[in-house]
């Protein structure tokens, strides 16, 4: 099946090959674990390395703070731009919604312009403004959705997740309506906070099921191999587990 | 006694041959456990190994997720729809309960035209949009469940849970109502997310009361071995247990 | 002092000869545990091994769904209605409440026709429907439990708990307000589900208090063994205690 | 000092001779732990030991459940009734407390009629009853307290504890106003629930820190030796220390 | 530095000599761990040791209670009151803190007529019932803490927590607000509640960092050594350390 | 890249060098850890090391409180406020948030007159009095971020944490929005509460990972090596490591 390359090697690995074309993605994560530069990665490998045009939907930060954590990275987003492979749209979930019902609105037009085929929403966490109500967040979350697909993008949605470390809980219904779940979690091992990646769900296909260590370099995410010798590791609290422990006393020394 | 045989071979041998005619069927886990999978594939099974034909009522996705989802399986839900052997209803909690209560309405009419002997209700969590009041909830949840059972139906009902890991609550009353309750786990065991499945609650028959693992192949839901040698699998963080450990670390290697 | 024996040998143990007659007694457990099955038989039993007629009040299941489930357990339920050592009032906490109160009421007359001396009352649970507000709540429940013993009645009362494992809560207050607490839990060991059965309370009588297994057969609830090296067993999730750890890999090995 | 000795030997040695004269005394536990039973203790050894005049003021259960319960343990109160060192006023929170505003009230008046120099209130936790406002509850109940003061009275208030096992919350502020504050506990220990006593306050006196194991037997409760060789009691479900379980598996085989 | 000595030589000693002048100290804990006691003793010890008058602001309790309470640790508060070095206002938080906002108000005159440098605040809980509003409760606080500092006077102010064992969190602002924070908690060893006290903050001064044993003698709050051996112990139920489980179970042996 | 150094030379080191300039700096904690002192050492040095002059502003403490704690640590905060290299500013989140908004505000004008290029906000925890909706709160820490920024200013923002212990929640969406994420926390260790520093998140730039021991000395923070041989210490009550527990007891004895 045809799959749309993050160009993060490892992770297409664990996803088989890379995401499935025309879906919703989301990426989970606490402040600080790089789902903002996961799905910038996603959208420049994508432009730069398979020749798939981008979007980017931002509902809070300005497109310069974009330009510059791209830039951190050696990504010339303002380049990009220029050449009609990037747009950047600063926008809010009200007027993205209603945009994107409506034939001919800016999103539309702009895929269409650029030809995209991706999308980076940052953040889908910021839907919850619309509603107090969590059914209705939830339809509008899937129309919302849905409209991607039906412009024909593959999107990248992040998701804020306020539990530093401690219990992993989906807490919204997006994490049944979107097609893959990746989680981005801290993990503290040896005194030091390291980084887990995780594939959850993946609609449509098999993925990796281990539970990978990875860390944000200044070329970008990097996925590493998975994590050993460690019992509880989404908790973000693991235990060495007791036979390495005793290997460490006793054998390995 | 009488069986209606999910045809998952495993499974219908932890429920002593399988569900019980008439009856209606929990079936819990976390967003990507595969409840959905399980509960096409039990209609599938219905159709092609029983000769049942079986509905699908669904309250969010379209049809065509159905399709997609079943052909990944090698599932032709299209073929199966053309020969009158399968229906997908998209309805709404609300339309559903008001039509099942009428003499003749869509559900009761769809389900005598194709000799309708299965349903999956996907999920029976949408009915928690109807009210805010579980005791009125709970009273709409049996008449639904009953409804079902007047039609000659036996249900798999889908029920989503937020918790990835951690705590099992039954959450709703529905776990009461229900004569099976099936529950889909996520487990993290070496550095890996394994899956879990567990027969809870079998009214009017035996069951196996171990905890197995299962993936999700190319085939559908494959349920393997017992767990072994780990404590806590329900918490989804279990501890290797102490003897094996040490087993581990001075015995065998 | 006279006893009402369940009928269940080891239970009848554990409870020092049975329950006391004209008492109230609460019999709690997640969904599937076998709370009315157990209750079941101690009406089963008490008509057939005692001959002391029984009522049944139940306020959502329809009396087909006790006679199915009696006949799992090979218990004629219909024949004893026929007979008339049986009845089944299908109604309401609230019309029960009111019928309680007068003369003459239906369950009183219904208990005087057939000599009952034994109800189950399933569930308690379903009073809760009667008010949001506990205070209330617990005079209600009082007044139908003290109704039920002015009719001579000693009755089994089921209670639902939604915890499938977990933290062990009374909840609410028909702990305080009963004779007796039962106390149904589900315990994973050795990647198995098992049942754990305990008297907490016994009002005016002493009582066994270990924690022992039982499972739930072709003839209904058998009590056996206490669980033996666990700790931590009411929590659902015990660990094997370290001792027997040590010796299950170093000793018995 | 003088004591109020409550007659069970074990506890009035961790009381140093006993409660002190005048005081508030709160008791508190989960149901069916015993604190009734404790308190009608206290008010039958109160008389027919020390030649203490006792009151029962009870919230909900009527007289003859006293007369039976303390019947259990062999304890005759209608006699010690008829002969006019015991009084059971079965009355409410709001009553009572009105009642004890006034010169010349029931509780009062009957006070002094026998010569009352202890009460049983069983239980305070009704006052909850009176105001959802937890400030007010907490002016109420020291009003209350106070005036029992007054009247000469040393007092026994049972409190109720919904929380089989895990955490200890005072959860009132009963605990505060309190001078002394016992705890009665579950314990889970090899498989068999036990009962923990603890002397967790005691205002102007030195107590006994250990937690004891306590047990009811027919005649009453009987405080016996404290917990060995556990860590964690009051969470409900200790550990047996390591070393313990070294000693256990290694050394006493 | 001038410091304010509490007399407590061990305290003193973790205090780097005591506390400093004119600075608001927060003493937390659940009940019956001596928070009382503590603030008296700061107050005794200053009129006794240090020729320093002190004030003692009672919201809920009534002076003969302190006289009570004092007399049991041998201090004569009704002789210090006569001698003109002790008041006890009993008084509310709405009194006191308008009193404070006044020129010559009540507090201000007692303080300037005995010439008090030091004051308890018992407890300074009370002022919760003045608002619902967090923001404007952590207002009333600093307002209130910065009069007496106005006064010159250096305050102990006591506060209560509910929880008897278990997590530890700050709960309210005043936290934030105090200058020193001490905290009291109940620890469960060996069978065993003992108390712990430590110093958490002290602004403009350094501390001793480690958790100190203390007890309540005759003679008030004794400061001991420090816990040895033990994990967790702010949790209130800690474990034995493995390393000297292992030393405990097979080296001094 | 340029660096806005700390003047802590090992916070500098896990910093690479230290903050980005033009950026926000989140720094949380418990009461007590030490917050404001860093941020008044990373203003004090910002004059005296590196001639960048710097703002306070402060929502709750008075002016002369800066100076006492500066003081303590023998930082003339009075004397540089004299040189105009320092302007401690005591406002309110709503006034300076208007401020900002217009041109030639306090703030700004003040910033320009002393040519600040560093800013201490403390704390913006304060900022959650202006409204109870998360949604609006957010969008105004935003708005003052930027504003911060526009006025060429570097920020570190304090942020209050009512958990002495026990989980780590970033718990407001200000962790989303900052360009940094420092962590400040309580770990307790062989009987002691020691402090724990942790960059949690640090946009634009690498940045250590390891969790290291500080403690505040009478010149200020003082970062130390990391943690050594726990497990857990972000939970507040880590545990000594198996591996280490084997090697303590058997092997450097």
């Amino acid at each position: 099946m045809e799959r749309v390359k993050t160009g993060i090697t490892e992770l297409d690995g664990m996803l088989c090959g890379g995401l499935l074309p025309n879906t919703a993605n989301l990426l989970e994560g606490a402040p600080g674990t790089g789902k903002t530069t996961l799905g910038m990665q996603f959208i420049y490998n994508g432009i730069t390395l398979y020749n798939e045009p981008g979007l980017i939907l931002t509902f809070e930060e300005f497109p310069q703070q974009y330009y510059r954590d791209a830039a951190s990275f050696g990504w010339d987003f303002r380049d990009l731009e220029r050449d009609e492979k990037l747009k950047i749209i600063m926008t809010s979930p009200e007027v993205s919604q209603l945009d994107l019902e409506e034939v001919g609105g800016l999103i539309e037009t702009t895929a269409k312009e650029i030809g995209a085929r991706r999308v980076l929403v940052d953040s889908l966490s910021h839907f919850a403004r619309l509603t107090d109500d969590p059914v209705k967040l939830r339809s509008i979350q899937y129309s919302f959705i849905n409209a991607l697909k039906r412009e024909g993008l593959t999107s990248v949605l992040t998701k804020e997740n306020d539990a530093i470390l401690g219990e992993v809980y989906g807490e919204d219904s997006a994490t049944f309506l979107a097609d893959s779940y990746i989680l981005l979690r801290y993990v503290e091992i040896e005194s030091t906070i390291q980084k887990a990646l995780l594939v959850l769900k993946f609609r449509g296909s098999d993925h990796a099921k281990d539970i990978r260590q990875f860390r944000i370099t200044s070329q970008g995410i990097e996925v590493q191999a998975r994590f050993e010798g460690q019992e509880g590791i989404l908790s973000g609290s693991p235990r060495r587990s007791m036979s390495d422990s005793f290997v460490d006393a006793f054998v390995r020394r």
